[in-house]
């Protein structure tokens, strides 16, 4: 197909694609087409849409205690009395937190570091909330740390990083579990995962109470 | 994978990501990509982005003469004296106005339907601009209709319906050229194109003319 350049009659529709089609992962026609369908929508459905998108830019804060997105100064997950303080789970990002709070396995609080020491991107320690978690580690009652950080070089360069600076601290450091995946076929496993899983092989019993 | 609940610590965040995802083709998790690419963008472009889609929204009308979008009574193509208003080309939807205009191979106006004929789906004549149409061409001095529509039956039924009303008036009537896509491999065209191409062939020069 021909790459064109796309000619508008509308100015307000030319305007209203382009701001779709800055979003990662939306083309022009997408783009198009997802202005179009908003058009055939209730007035009051697409205002409160647009309101939510300019609220949500101006009024969404980050916790000052885990860095998880919030809609005040706290988290509701920190200010939550029922979760378990003593308990941290270290991730990369927000999305982190949303995959394993669906998962409604956890009932601690958590960290998020704003990304993976990566040197090669620039990404050095103090890119990250690394010196807040320490802090918090230090001047809390913190049993427990869990690094569900993203199985990769760079993710296991962090762990190592974190745990280095912890090194005296009564404090039980885990990571979660890193095997072949649910559902996944083994053969297409790859071999680093496959080594790893041989390794660190489970109890049967334990795969059938939980599995 | 599980199909589960996203879990949100933010309301706000938990809004915006459910208005994306009521977008077509727009799951949870494109969703949430879209909301966090915002949260990083300067907060006067997402201000500015929120603005457009509720403008477009309110303001953007459909043009009094030939149903294209707009952004006042007549729209651009209608409005602009360089263009030719004495041939018409009939098309199904706003889209089709956009591809045809950015071929740039079109200095005529328009005529945007808004379907076409199907019985099955509930569409007859009168869901469509056809009546306009008639008046159009009855009231002011058209010299050649060019039928843009889907070459299927329904395009084809709603081709042969406009025309029987139109006979007796002094007009020419057309349809784009139909034949196998430019760039496409032969051995991938359908019966029916392919035998509609034999059917209808071209001079070579032709070809070489415009190719």
């Amino acid at each position: 197909m021909y790459l064109y350049q796309m000619e508008f009659s509308s100015r307000l529709l030319a305007e209203a694609v382009e701001g779709f089609a800055k979003l990662p992962g939306i083309g022009k026609k997408t783009a198009l087409r997802l202005v179009l369908h908003l058009l055939k929508q209730d007035p009051a459905e697409v205002r409160a849409f647009s309101d939510t998108l300019a609220r949500v830019r101006e009024q969404i804060r980050f916790c000052a205690t885990c860095y998880n997105i919030s809609d005040s100064d706290t988290c509701s997950i920190c200010a939550n009395p029922a979760r378990q303080k003593h308990t941290i789970c270290v991730v990369e990002s927000i999305r982190d937190v949303i995959a394993i709070e669906s998962t409604q396995q956890f009932n601690g609080t958590y960290h998020v570091l704003g990304g993976v020491i990566s040197p090669l991107d620039g990404i050095g320690p103090d890119q990250l909330h690394i010196e807040a978690l320490l802090k918090r580690v230090r001047s809390r009652d913190i049993e427990e740390l869990i690094f569900a950080l993203s199985p990769t070089i760079q993710g296991d360069t962090t762990i190592y990083y974190i745990q280095k600076k912890m090194e005296g601290l009564p404090l039980k450091v885990t990571t979660i579990a890193r095997g072949v995946a649910f559902g996944g076929e083994l053969e297409y496993a790859d071999e680093m995962t496959l080594a790893r899983s041989l390794q660190n092989r489970l109890p049967v019993d334990r795969i059938v109470r939980h599995g």
